[in-house]
C-alpha cells in the first residue's frame, strides 16, 4: 500500500501565532497530512510570507478564506480539509465558507463566538455531508483514551464526584497592555467571545470531564471573576457542576494562578474507584481501586490497554507530551476522513473525536456559566439557551 | 530552671478511640505535659483499665467528668487543663463543667454540636478566665507558619484566589454498617452533629484557609451530598467561598473519594506569588514568585524562617509529620498556659492557637454551608446565624 | 495490666547536642521510658543544668559516667538501660563500663571507632548477659519492615541489584572551621575515627541495605574522597558492593552534594520485582511486580502488613517521620528488655533490633572500604579485619 | 524566504524497527526533512513494501546500501545525508560507504562495534569533508542544554561529584528466546559488539555526563554482570568514573530493575551548586543553589534561558519529550548541514551535536569498562586503546 497524506490548507496561523504552528507539527508527526494551501493571514503580504517559509506555492496562498474555499474546491488536487486556528470569533464564518464547498473541517475551540452560531454551524455541518471535527486536543492522549475506557468498562463503578481545573498564570499581571498579542485578543471580547478564561481553557476541561465520564454537565453553579483591574472578561471561574448521570463536581479555571503553567488536572471518583491524571505529567494515570493500593499506569507500560497503546509512539518511560496528544487527534481525524472518503465506516474511532456536538455542548456551558454568575451563582442548566 | 510539666487530664479517649492517643503523643514528645486524671469511658471500669494501662492512678480515674472537674480542683496538685476528645456531642457540657471549675479547657473540634452551643461557651469562657483551645492541629505545622508568615508580610500580594480541600476515601463503602465504631459515630446525627464530613474534616480546611489568609469566609454556596445510600449525614462537600479581603476559594472535602487518605492541600493565589502546601508532604512548600522558578522550602531547610524553625526538632530531609505538628500545637498552648499562670503576657503566640472564636467561625460556616445547601446553593453569609 | 517505664539513663546528649534530644523524643513517643539519670556532659555544672532542664533529680546528674555506672547499679530504682549519645570515640569505654554493670546498653552508630574496639565490645555483651542494641534508627521506618518483609516472603524473588545512597549537602564548605559543633566532631580523626560521612551516614545506607536484602555484604571496591580543601576525612563515599547472596550493588554517600537534606535511599531489584524507598518520603514504599503497575504502598494503607502495621501510630495519609522511626526502634528494645527481664523469649523482635553485630558488620565495613580506597579500590573482603 | 527541507535516505529502519520510526518522526517535526530514498531492509521486497509506505518512490528504494551510496551520488536531487538505524555490527560499513561518496551521516549509537572501527570511522570522516553527527538523542533536551549552561557558566563551581544512572527493566526476563526482535539483537555479540546493555544504554548516560559536564571521563573501575542465565552480554553496569576535571562519578546502567522504564538520571554537585534531572519528567531541571531553596526550572518557564528555550516549541507546562529532543538534534544537525553546504560557519551549533569524537569516546569507554570489569575492576584509562 503507498502512502497517501490527506492534502490540507490552513486558515489562520501565521507568523507569530501559536496554536497554528501546533497543529501542522501535530499533522506532520505521523506523516499522515500534507499542507498545501493557506489563507495564513488577512494581510495578503504576510499571509504569502508565512506560506513561502511553510511550502505552501505561491498560488496556493490566499489573502481571503472564502476565496480560497472556492478555488480549492475547483482544484483537482484541492484540500480535502481546512484547519481553522483563528482566533475564536472567525471559526464561523470560516467554516461556514468551508462546509458550503463540501470541504471537511478541523476546527479549534471553543467552537464559536455564541450558541446560536454553534447551533447553526450544525446545520451547515449536517446538510454538506462533510466531516467536523473539533480540536479539543487533550482527548488524545494516551491515558485520557484509557481513563474513559475504565469508567466506560465500569472499573470505577458508578461516578459520583468529578474534580477538574486549568490553572495557568501568565495573566496574572495585565499582560494585554503589553505587545502580548495572545493576551489581547484573548481579553477581547470582540475576538473572544463573552467567555474569557472561561472560554480559553475552561471549555477544554470541561470537555475532559464530559469525555471520559460519558456524562453531560446538567446544571452550573458558578461564580465568575476578573481580578485584574480593568480586564474585560474573566480571569478565574469557580463553577460547581451536576452531571446528567448523577456524579456532582467542580471545576476551577484560572489564569491568574502564580506557579501554574497548564495546570490541567482532572480525578474522577466512582463507588468501585478513582483515577487521577494531570497533564503536565501526562504519561502517568493514577488509579485506586478501593481496598487495593494505588497503581502508577503508565503510557505503553504494564497495565494500559489497547485503546491507549494503539496512540503510543515510542517505549514506557520515554515521555510522550503535547504535541503527540495532539498528534492522536489528527491519527483519528484522519482515520475518520479516510473512511468517510472510502464510504467505509467510521465506527472505529466513533466517540473519540469531538464533534459539533461536543461544540455546541461547549457553548451551552459557557452560556450557563455566564447566566449563573451574573444570576449570584443560581444553578443554570445547560440547555437554557436551546430553546 | 527545672523542669515542670502541666498537669493534665483527659475525657474520652479510653481504649479503642482514635484522636485520644494521638492527644497523649502530641502532648508527650516535648515533655510539656504530664497525664494524671482522666475520665477516659462513660463505662467505669473501661475507664479504670484504659487510666491504669495509661499510668494514671486509680485514684483519679472518674467515672463522670463533672465529679473530675469538682474533685481535680479541690486537690493541690489537681490538673491544670483538661483534654476533650469525645465525640462532638459531648465537647459542650464537659467544656462547661471544666470551665465552671476554672480548669483550662483543650478541646477537639467542632467545637460543638450547634452554634448555639458554641456561642454560649464563649460566655462560659469569658466568665471563667482561663484558657480555651481548639485543636485543629493542621495549624500547627510549620510550614503552615510559614505559609501564614508569607501571606502576613505581604509577599503573595493581595490574595486572589484559595483553593482548598480534604479529600479520604474510608467512608467509600457503607462502613457505619460494620463495626467500625469511627464510623459510627462520625456519621450519626446524635453524636457528630448535622454535619458529616463537613464537621469532621470539612472544618479542619476551612480553618486552615482562614489560618494562613488571615482572612474571614463572608459567604459560602454549598452543595452536600450522602452519596452512600442510606447514609444520614453528607459524605461530600462542594462548595464556593467569598472572603471578607475580596479573595474567591473554593473548598472540597469528601470521604468517599478512592485513593485519598489524608489528602488536606491548600493553595493561595495573590497578586504577586502563590504557594501550595499538602498534608501528605508536610515538609515541603512551594513557592511561585509571579515570573520566577518555583522555590521548594523545606521545613528547617533554606528558605524557610523562625517563624516555622522553632517548631523543627530534626533537621531539613528528616520528615516531620502528623504528630509533630499536633505536639506543635501542645508546645504553643503550653506556652500559654505557663503565661496565664505566670500572669505574664501570651503575646508570642498570640494568632497561633485556634480559638474559641475560630470554633465559632467553625460553626458557622457549617451552619451557613448547611443552609445554602438546603436552599439549593444560593450564597449564605456566615454571620447569618448569629443574629 | 499497669503501666510500667523502663528505666533508663543517658550518657551524652547535653544541651546543644543533636542527636541527644531525637533519642529523648522517641522514647517518650509511646511512653516506655523514663528518663531518671545522666552524665550529660563532661563538664559537672552544665551536666547538672541540661539534667535539671530534662526533669533528672540533681543527685543523679553524674559527672562521671563510670561513677554513674557504678552507683545506678546499687540503686534499687536504678537505670535498667543506659542510651550512649556522644561522639563515637566515647561509645566504647561507656558501653564498657555499664555492660560490667550488667545494664543495658543502647549505643548510636558506628558502634566504636575501631573493628577491635567493635569485636572486644562482643565479648564483653555476651560476658555481661545484658541487651545492646545499635540506634540504626531507618530499620524502624515501618515501610522498612514492609520491604524486608517482601524480601524475606519471596516477593522480589532472588536479588540482583542493591542501589542504596545517602547523600547531604552540610559540609559542602568548610563548616568545621565555622562554629558548628556537629561539623567540628564529625571531621575530627580523634572524634570519629578513621571515617568521616563514611561512618557517619554510609553505615546507616549499608546497615539498611543488609537489613533489607537479609545478605551480607562480601566485598567493597571504594573510592573516598575529602573535596573541601584541608578536610581531615573523607565527604563523599562511592563504593560498589558484591553481595554474599549473589547481588552486586552501589553505595553513594556525600555530605557535599548540594540540594540534598537527607537523601537517604534504597532500591532492590529481583528476578521477580523491584522496590524502592526513599527517607525522604517514608510512608511511600513503590513494588514493581515484573509486567504489572508500580504500586504506591502507603504506612498503615492498603498493602501493607502487620509488620508494618503494629509500628503505625495513626491512619494512612497522616505521615509519621523520622522520630517515629526511631520510636519504632525504642518499642522493638522494649519488648526485649521486658522479656530478657522477665526470662521470656525475644523471638518475636528477633531480627529487627540492629546488634552487636551489626554494630561490628559496620566497622568492617568502614574497614573495608578505607582499605580498598587506600589501595586504588581493590575489591577488599569484609571479614579481612578479623583474623 | 522559501521553504527547503534537507533531503534524506535511510539505512535499516523497515517494518517492524523500532528507531527508524523514531528518527522518521524526528526529521518531520519542524518540517526541515525530506525523506526520499531508502535501504530500508535487507530483503527487498521487505524494503520495498516499507519504503512505499513512507512515501519513498520505488526506484529509490535500494535493497543494497552500497548501490544506495553510489546511485544517489549520481542524482542531481540525490540525497544530502543518509540515516543510519541498523544494528551496531552495520554502522561502520554503512557510514563508510556514504562517506566514500562525500554523503553527510547520521549515525545511531554506539557508533562502530569496535574501537578501532570507531578510529578508522574518524580518518573517513575527516578525509570526506562531510559532516557526521552520533544521535546521543538525549543531549537534545531543552533542560539538558539548560544544565550544560550552568555548568558552563559556573554556576556550579568547580564540578565534584557526577551520579548518573539508566535502567529499565525490559530484559528481566530471558526476552531473546522469545521472539523479540529488539531483545534478540541487542543480546547478540554478533549484532550488539561485546557491551549489551553497557552499549545500549551506558554509553547513553556516560556521552549526557561529559555533555553536561564538559568533562571527559579519564578512567574506570567497574563491574559488570550478565543475570539472566545464559544471557551472553551484559545486563547490568556498575562503574566508578574519574573525570579529568577532577570530579568523581558512579554510573548505573541496567535493563534488569523492574520498575524503571527508561530511568535515565543525571546529578551533578560542585562546589556552589547542584542540578537534578530525570528523563522521564523532563520538562523540569531542578537547581540548588547551595544555602538557598531548591528552584524547579521548567522546560520555556522562568528561569530556563535562550540555550533552552530555542528548543522549546509550547509553552512551559505543555509536556515536550522524548520525539521532541530528538527533533532539537535534528533542528542542530539541520543547522550545521545548511551552514556546511552554504560553505558557512557552524559555530552556532559548536559543541552541541555529539560528533564522531564523542563516538570515539564513547567506544573507549565501553572498551575500558569492558576491560576493568574483566580485570576485577581495577581502574582503566580511557585511553589505553588508542596507543
Amino acid at each position: 500500500m503507498t502512502h497517501k497524506r490527506i492534502r490540507i490548507g490552513m486558515v489562520g496561523g501565521g507568523d507569530g501565532a501559536f496554536i497554528g504552528a501546533v497543529h501542522r507539527i501535530a499533522t506532520r508527526i505521523d506523516d499522515g497530512y500534507e499542507l498545501v494551501a493557506g489563507a495564513l493571514s488577512s494581510d495578503p503580504e504576510r499571509a504569502l510570507a508565512s506560506a513561502l517559509r511553510l511550502g505552501i506555492n505561491a498560488e496556493r496562498s490566499y489573502a481571503s478564506f472564502t476565496t480560497m474555499a472556492e478555488q480549492e474546491k475547483q482544484r483537482e488536487d484541492g484540500i480535502q480539509a481546512v484547519l481553522i486556528v483563528t482566533p475564536n470569533h472567525m471559526h464561523y464564518p470560516v467554516a461556514k465558507a468551508f462546509l458550503e464547498q463540501g470541504i471537511h473541517v478541523i476546527c479549534d475551540k471553543p467552537v464559536t463566538k455564541t450558541l446560536d452560531e454553534a447551533l447553526t454551524l450544525k446545520e451547515l455541518v449536517t446538510k454538506s455531508g462533510a466531516f467536523f471535527a473539533l480540536t479539543h486536543n487533550y482527548t488524545g492522549y494516551p491515558l485520557i483514551r484509557h481513563a474513559k475506557h475504565l469508567v466506560d468498562t465500569g472499573i470505577l463503578g458508578k461516578l459520583r464526584v468529578i474534580q477538574a481545573e486549568y490553572a495557568q498564570d501568565w495573566l496574572t499581571d495585565k499582560a494585554e497592555s503589553t505587545d502580548n498579542k495572545q493576551a489581547q485578543w484573548r481579553t477581547d471580547p470582540e475576538k473572544s467571545g463573552m467567555a474569557g478564561c472561561l472560554g480559553d481553557i475552561g471549555t477544554h476541561v470541561f470537555n475532559l470531564a464530559c469525555f471520559i465520564s460519558g456524562q453531560k454537565v446538567q446544571s452550573v453553579c458558578a461564580d465568575l471573576t476578573a481580578f485584574v483591574s480593568g480586564r474585560r472578561l474573566d480571569d478565574n471561574v469557580h463553577t460547581m457542576l451536576r452531571f446528567d448521570g448523577g456524579a456532582k463536581g467542580m471545576l476551577w479555571s484560572s489564569q491568574v494562578a502564580p506557579g501554574n503553567e497548564n495546570g490541567l488536572k482532572i480525578r474522577l471518583y466512582g463507588e468501585k474507584a478513582g483515577i487521577e491524571w494531570s497533564q503536565e505529567s501526562p504519561n502517568e494515570l493514577w488509579l485506586s481501586v478501593f481496598g487495593e493500593p494505588t497503581q502508577k499506569i503508565t503510557r505503553a507500560g504494564h497495565g494500559a490497554g489497547e485503546e491507549a497503546n494503539r496512540l503510543s509512539r515510542v517505549p514506557a518511560g520515554h515521555p510522550e507530551g503535547y504535541l503527540e496528544g495532539f498528534a492522536n487527534l489528527y491519527l483519528d481525524i484522519g482515520i475518520a476522513i479516510r473512511a468517510i472518503e472510502d464510504g467505509a465506516s467510521v465506527d472505529s474511532v466513533q466517540g473519540l473525536i469531538p464533534s459539533i456536538d461536543d461544540g455546541i455542548e461547549g457553548m451551552k456551558f459557557i452560556t450557563a456559566v455566564l447566566e449563573s454568575s451574573a444570576q449570584n451563582s443560581v444553578w443554570c442548566e445547560l440547555n437554557d439557551g436551546v430553546n
